[in-house]
């Protein structure tokens, strides 16, 4: 029996257009054949979202067929017919004996298909940030004839613009993520377990939100508490929440992939002084940083305007006020910093990320995940920019 | 003020006898220091599970220090404070303006360290699968005198066996997953929305089991129901479930990083002939493996005992029947698979995974976590080896 097609995220049209921008970015570039292998992009250029890269797996995109053929695992080619806008013969699974295969692997699959396109003394570019230098090593000795180029954040640029269906997706997952930061509010009290007040708010965010499920919990999910709240990127701990304490958090609900993350800092009892002068300064330089958002201003003068305006305050921010985001957190592209002369163009979006780790035992976060528009900013979250107080 | 030490999952001489394994590996390859990028064998090494790996990070294994150096992010440099027995000096965090930066990165603050060290002409080990090969031909260039060697797989082989505290672990993780498991036969109901049963079974993992909380959620989660079950990898849809279905599951607990996965497939309904076929044959051939498991086995017999017995059952398995876990899901050593010579040995640990997906619509899942025993096997999970079948 044949797997049947899922629902589509995105219309065919929508996939088309992805793939013509890239074809474009190739042809300037002289490229024939783009081999994608970043998660990311395969999602971006198919619909695929199922787990499947740690394993080998390419997608081939040829300038001269319309659609891309995708050559995964067998085991996952199923996931690849139901998820995908492909054709299913444009999606071929390569036998697992070449898993745990130390002579032969789904690279060796992917360099066949190339001989057999007739392309073996074509430009053909790789994302050479996703291989390990033996798979480069093996493309560059199975196909000597051929040029290869580095086409590493190729995809990545061009998913730095959206295209308003995808907008409209990260607009769903911003109303999980504000659904789970509510929830937030809810649970955490004195003697409550961290782990049990994760759990409510991970559950919210895949129930997500508005009739839309979250289809996905993201592995990004950071609940840094005291006295732990000068660290960014731990889970939670087996500790209780404790009073006259701060709760740093961090996640996002996630729709077909896309994200929209968010962070605020509870304070449980009454803020200190010293936590309520920092949350006053980035607010007032989130404020000054979405004023300077509109379409040919550059990252840059987002990134001037936040630190200005915090410097004003009494403070600094050591690291970057932001990235491109989208597809699965972090886009590889442009970041919001001093030195970053990328120029924003409308719908590009960023995480503007003020999470500021201020000394080892003493940090405070806040962000708004936005979109550049015509005449300005928009922001997802429709949560105000508080400090949270919890009074249980 | 200092961040604080953290309670910590293991005892220094836990994380020294696991330092002394390395260090005899490379003073057997006649490496002197060794850079560890994989983010599992850096939490193998150190305790540290903060997901940070996603910029530059190392630690540095020297064959004339006690302690490595952790050399990270200054803005996750309190989280390793707080969660590894590396004394504070031995944790550097570089600049923030080291990120996103085309020029210099973290790596080259590794570098920098080697060179201060005086290694600068010494046999120095990478692991050369966790490094894109920019930044492999960094460390070659900027240190021309070195000798560099590949150590990929070299501490990943060392987790293979495990210490009694790690089994320990890892049967706390199993008691989680079976809490799990036993969630989803509770909400698993025709009529619910997918997405809604995921939200209570990962909020089971996250709460723990036996008042140890679940320290992560893994990013594996896998909910594949009619008419998705031939696929193994994609979370859960916006579907709701239906009567006379099948809901293959595969997902674990964590502590400390540690993993115990579980497959199971629920029926809603009475399960068809073909489902109830496959699950016998599946549960013989599972019980034929772990006959076989025992010291001085090797990896091939329990594969082959599996497959003769599926085979006489009517079926065969296309993919390997299991591999090594531990740390944070697969280790890429051991594979259950017939041609893996690797001999059994006390408390090495493998994901019996005996997931079959037959058709492009049709599969079947079925798994245990197993531990090597001095006289045969223990199975992590205390959950029967059924069909679950819903009757609503």
């Amino acid at each position: 029996m044949a797997m049947p097609k899922g629902p589509q995220a995105f219309p065919r049209t929508e996939y088309l257009r992805r793939l013509s921008a890239v074809k474009s970015e190739m042809q300037q570039r002289g490229i024939d054949v783009l081999i994608v292998t970043t998660p990311q992009n395969i999602g971006y250029l198919t619909g695929y979202t199922a787990k499947s890269a740690y394993v080998p797996q390419g997608l081939i995109v040829s300038l001269k067929d319309e659609e891309p053929t995708f050559i995964l695992r067998r085991m996952d080619a199923p996931a690849a017919i139901y998820q995908t806008f492909l054709a299913h013969n444009q999606i071929i699974g390569y036998p697992e004996g070449l898993i745990g295969n130390l002579e032969r692997d789904g690279f060796d699959t992917i360099v066949d298909f190339l001989l057999d396109s007739g392309v073996a003394k074509r430009r053909i570019g790789l994302e050479e940030k996703f291989l390990t230098p033996q798979t480069i090593a093996k493309f560059k000795s199975r196909l000597p004839e051929a040029s290869i180029d580095d086409f590493s954040n190729g995809v990545s640029w061009i998913r730095l613009v959206k295209s308003d269906l995808e907008i409209a997706v990260m607009r769903e997952a911003a109303a999980i993520t504000d659904a789970g930061m509510r929830r937030a509010q809810e649970v955490v009290r004195p003697g409550v377990r961290e782990a049990d007040a994760a759990a409510e708010i991970i559950s919210t965010l895949a129930r997500g939100a508005n009739g839309k499920v979250g289809t996905d919990v993201h592995h990004s999910f950071f609940l840094c508490a005291s006295p732990r709240t000068g660290t960014c990127h731990i889970k939670w701990t087996e500790e209780t929440f404790r009073e006259s304490s701060q709760v740093n958090l961090e996640f996002t609900g996630v729709r077909h992939g896309y994200v929209s993350p968010l962070m605020r800092t509870l304070s449980i009892g009454k803020p200190s002084d010293r936590l309520r002068r920092i949350h006053e300064g980035e607010v007032a330089a989130l404020e000054a940083a979405l004023l300077t958002v509109k379409p040919g201003a550059t990252c840059a003068d987002v990134a001037t305007a936040f630190k200005n305006t915090l410097r004003k305050h009494g403070f600094e921010k050591e690291s970057r006020c932001g990235y491109a985001i989208g597809l699965d957190w972090l886009e590889p592209t442009a970041s919001l910093k001093e030195d970053d002369r990328t120029i924003l163009q409308p719908n590009m979006t960023f995480h503007l990320m003020l999470g500021n780790w201020i000394d080892e035992d003493f940090g405070y976060s806040l962000s708004e995940t936005i979109r550049v528009t015509k005449g300005g900013v928009e922001t997802f979250s429709k949560l105000p920019r508080e400090l949270f107080e919890i009074h249980p």
